[in-house]
């Protein structure tokens, strides 16, 4: 639009339009122009200088531009360090913000930055950071559109201010107006190309997620043995360790009690102990020790024709990103399942666990060097915002965050193009069916909703058959409940089939958390199965009753990840269900559904073994037929051979 | 911003923008202030209404507005029928629109559009098209928050304008931009909410979506054998009605015939036969004699503690959506396959095949109506762009395409959040090792390149060991593309190596789709590898030695779905598999890989008996304590058991 502005309205009708738009906005602005001598004369210079800081005191946004009025437009390109040249906005720029040191120079192009080679090519790629030092290999091409082209002015220009302090993002300015890729920019997005000087790890993310990839091959590549003796490994080093663990973890509790910004859970959460490393060590070993039936499980196995067998075997997914909070012993125990997948993995911590993390990560770098496989895990670190992580599609392959379910629904509504897996919403019910046993009722209701109430597997509603409403049996449960302190909300029929009923609660739909719950009545187990498909969330959900048809109906109607009768809806869950350590609970209906142990973790490959066939030799009248018989896969192979 | 302006700029401010604004883009403007007696005075009508035809005829923009300065606003809201409340602009658009007899109005607001019942409320929805006879069951709330609220005197403002024959939409402008909302609203994308009176199905595609998840339901709820006969009776249709289902395909060929905008290998994809029914029944039949061991299949089966049985069973996936081009015998094969496994189904056909789909879908219909499974089953009208659909996340749980690569590509591109279960690239490679067989390597090679072209499990990319370049295995290979009359481009290192090659490619990472293909040389199996890696797209790649070493290397490092030695690339495919019918190719990473039956429309849930067991019981000390024991499942359930 400005650019647009520019060529039709001129610089009257430009300045004007600059008015209107940041008048709206309650912004005064100043028009500065300027010409060659303002640079050179030093007395200009400092006139110049004034004027800004003065309107910038002032609240006024200064907008400058090239006089062309009195000053006739020299040739492009020249030389920044003499003349300016004022046909050549860039470098007008460039050397404003260098006069009145700007912290960032934004220099919006049509473009989305600067590339590795020129666009089109395979191995063209937009280069997120540019540190001069670093990427001195970059070739500035011939003025064609071969090379760098047309951005040789604007990266001279950039490269100018960054010598001179100022940090320079190019970026384009046409994708959603100009307006949104300033404001990427200013809040700290990953947009364009970023010159800086700062003195960080020359590793960006992308090229973490491609070494993951790389790592994740070689981890693939080793032998069960191997992979299970760097597991094993890791388990030793957190006991031998245990000092400087603990010593790094101290200075995150040191910093959280200064900044007394973490609840008394979250510091619970982040303080790691000696008994808590003993038993990380104790589950990693587990680990190690059922890893060596993950890769080349053959799933299927089929005589395709005379000569060719087809087999499905298990492989690992590729890259995970794992996003964690808060506790750093999720780190050692999700390296130890990417390595006993053979995946390559991204971990990123919480900012209140970085000495730990950085520690631990350490550690794990460590074992993985047994093997070369260092680069299979990296920990991002918390620069890198989780929104620019999301978008890496075609690096990563699968997102898993462990945390709150804020922090899942966050990174779900995130990720652009990502599986995630994982759920945001645990709406659980328990249905109390006519024909239950009322002690057992009372039970399973209690330890479902106050076991541990913040869990995703803890129960959110109570569904009663209207004919226990008026019986000593609803009464029990209901006293059960409010014994233990749980507030109860009132479903609309409840409300209205009880005349001095709790209050009612303002929707159905509602995920407490804590010792809260809604109790609606229904008219029976199809009602029952009604009510939560309409406002369940699929996660798991439990029927009480002795009626086997009853139960029957239920856990064949519905559909959720957990159905369950006769138990606790706090059984949906990787460890008691029997799965070994849990990835995460997922409500997504493709991939995996419910406690997700590492079978989440791999997919499949179609391995055929041939003798030289081509489909022309199955063609009708053809020398070949197909068989296509399954057969056996070994007895040890199975999934039960997981145990 | 146009909302900023009138409140900080005044009209002519106001006025100035839109002329700069428009201006930018070629286009006059001209202003017209309006007052009350403009449209209660005939002589005033009729000059406002020849003023905007005038105004209009000559390209110029009219900008309405009412005369603020000259007339005082009257209360809101007031009867429209007799005057124009000035002050109100949604009933001075309503006015003019009328007067004008515009085709559509556009009232854009700060919400989405027009709800079913207040925001926030569990059953609070979106209404994406208001027929003013069926909805008249929405209440239009009291002037507080509460019911529609604010919206009223718009709706009535659009009611009154649809009444004389003025279409309207209610959008929201300020989402991207006032442009956006207009944009979409005029190319025809779902916006807001739509007000007309065309005589259209009532059935949204929400509707139907939700009818499917219903449907479905009813659907995996029947007996595996009454799922069986609704596919059995459908296969019968397709006999007896042979004569009507071959007049409406004539219809369609004729449709197509005369508008001339089908090739030749699209009109005979859309063309029917008596051959081609008798195939696709005997099809069918096999998927119904296969179906039994779909749902409720036992994949684990865990003992948990005494009293406490898991079990992992197979359900289906919920509501698949299918969209397909031309071919109409893919909507009773995909009907087939969602009844086989239980699944709620939108299809959603090409235009060009409308009569014949619409007759197909009859028939599916007349056999889910066996068992009331109707519902399940919809059939979406191509008045309902895909852009659309591809936003019911909610609603839909896997989208498959089936087509050509460009539309997968499409569609995976617009997906907003729904998995797309495909591939929208086969970049697939032979290497021709340097222990190969001469012989077997020509034949493999021919047959992966030239069986199918257009496939794409066809071969892109031919690998060469270095040593074979100057020997008669190299000089034969290529000597049997080129009586196939494929053209060759040669990778950069082949180029190099050939001092009379080919012309280089342009890149390695091209699907030619056609009898065209790349040669390039490798170092050895490491290095094909890398380039398999580098260049590849996870489809299907094939190595060629009698080196067993060499191949197993091949075939474990190789990161694809496919990976064949001594095979052609074209048996990538789930008939040839031996998997029964194809649901479609998935290179995705997560869910089903590779060529996928009927399998990839599963997912499991987890089904828990227990006999009144909390997880207190289990607590440290507690009576109780996992015992976690793998059980076998069935003989007749494994996987083998759907031969």
């Amino acid at each position: 639009m400005v650019k647009e502005a520019c060529a039709a309205a001129g610089q009257g009708g430009l300045m004007a339009l600059y008015d209107l738009l940041f008048g709206l906005r309650g912004i005064n602005t100043a028009q500065v122009l300027v010409t060659k001598p303002d640079f050179y004369n030093d007395d200009n210079r400092r006139n110049l200088q004034s004027t800004i800081s003065e309107l910038l005191r002032m609240n006024i946004v200064p907008i400058l531009n090239a006089n062309d009025a009195v000053a006739p437009p020299p040739e492009p390109d020249k030389d920044l360090l003499g003349v300016i040249s004022v046909k050549d906005n860039d470098s007008l720029a460039a050397r404003l913000a260098a006069e009145v040191q700007a912290d960032l120079l934004c220099l919006l192009s049509d473009v989305d930055g600067i590339y590795t080679a020129p666009p089109g090519e395979d191995s063209s790629k937009l280069i997120d950071t540019y540190y001069p030092g670093i990427q001195s290999t970059i070739k500035f091409g011939q003025k064609s559109r071969v090379g760098m082209g047309g951005m040789e002015s604007k990266v001279r220009a950039a490269q100018w201010a960054l010598e001179r302090g100022t940090a320079v993002v190019i970026a384009n300015g046409c994708r959603q107006g100009s307006g949104q890729a300033i404001i990427d920019i200013v809040s700290g997005r990953k947009t364009g190309t970023f010159f800086t000087e700062a003195k960080v790890s020359s590793v960006t993310v992308e090229t973490q997620a491609e070494n993951a990839r790389n790592g994740g091959r070689v981890l693939s590549s080793l032998t069960a043995d191997q992979r299970s003796n760097i597991i094993s490994h890791l388990a030793n080093l957190l006991e031998e360790r245990k000092s400087s663990i603990l010593a790094a973890n101290q200075k995150d509790m040191d910093v959280a009690r200064q900044q007394g910004n973490l609840s008394g859970p979250m510091l619970s959460r982040l303080a790691l102990s000696a008994g808590k490393l003993t038993n990380l060590a104790d589950g990693l070993r587990q680990i190690a020790a059922s890893s060596h039936q993950n890769l080349d499980r053959v799933l299927k196995r089929i005589q395709v024709a005379d000569g060719m067998e087809l087999r499905q075997i298990t492989v690992p997914i590729g890259v995970l990103m794992v996003i964690f909070e808060s506790r750093p012993d999720c780190l050692p125990q999700v390296a130890a399942l990417a390595i006993a997948s053979g995946n390559g993995l991204l971990l990123k911590g919480g900012k209140e666990a970085t000495y730990s993390n950085e520690y631990l990560h350490g550690l794990v770098q460590e074992s993985l060097d047994l093997y070369n496989a260092k680069d299979a895990i990296s920990l991002v670190s918390s620069r890198e915002a989780i929104y620019d992580l999301l978008k890496l599609e075609h690096l990563i392959d699968l997102v898993i965050p462990r945390g709150s379910s804020d922090l899942v629904r966050m990174i779900q509504q995130a990720s652009k193009g990502i599986p995630v897996l994982g759920h945001s919403e645990g709406i659980c019910h328990v249905y109390v069916d006519k024909d239950c046993d009322p002690e057992m009722a009372a039970k399973i209701v209690l330890d479902s909703k106050c076991d541990y109430p913040a869990a995703c597997n803890a129960m959110e509603t109570l569904l009663v058959h209207r004919s226990l409403l008026k019986t000593h049996v609803f009464d029990h449960i209901v006293d059960t409940l409010k014994q233990e302190k749980v507030s109860i909300n009132a479903g609309p029929l409840l409300a209205k089939a009880l005349r001095f009923g709790p209050r009612e609660a303002k929707s159905m739909k509602v995920e407490y958390g804590g010792l809260e719950c809604c109790v609606e009545a229904v008219d029976g187990v199809e009602d029952a199965i009604k009510h939560i498909h309409n406002f369940g969330s699929s996660h798991t959900d439990v029927i009480v009753t002795n009626n086997e048809d009853t139960a029957e109906k239920f856990l064949q109607s519905v559909d959720s990840a957990c159905v369950f009768h006769n138990a606790s809806s706090r059984f949906a869950d990787g460890y008691r269900f029997g799965l070994g350590a849990e990835v995460g609970i997922s409500t997504a209906r493709i991939h995996s559904r419910g406690p997700v142990g590492v079978e989440g973790l791999l997919t499949t490959k179609w391995v055929l073994r041939g003798d030289g066939n081509s489909v022309g030799d199955f063609a009708e009248g053809g020398p070949n037929s197909y068989i296509h018989q399954y057969l056996p896969v070994e007895e040890d192979a199975e999934d039960s051979g997981s145990e």
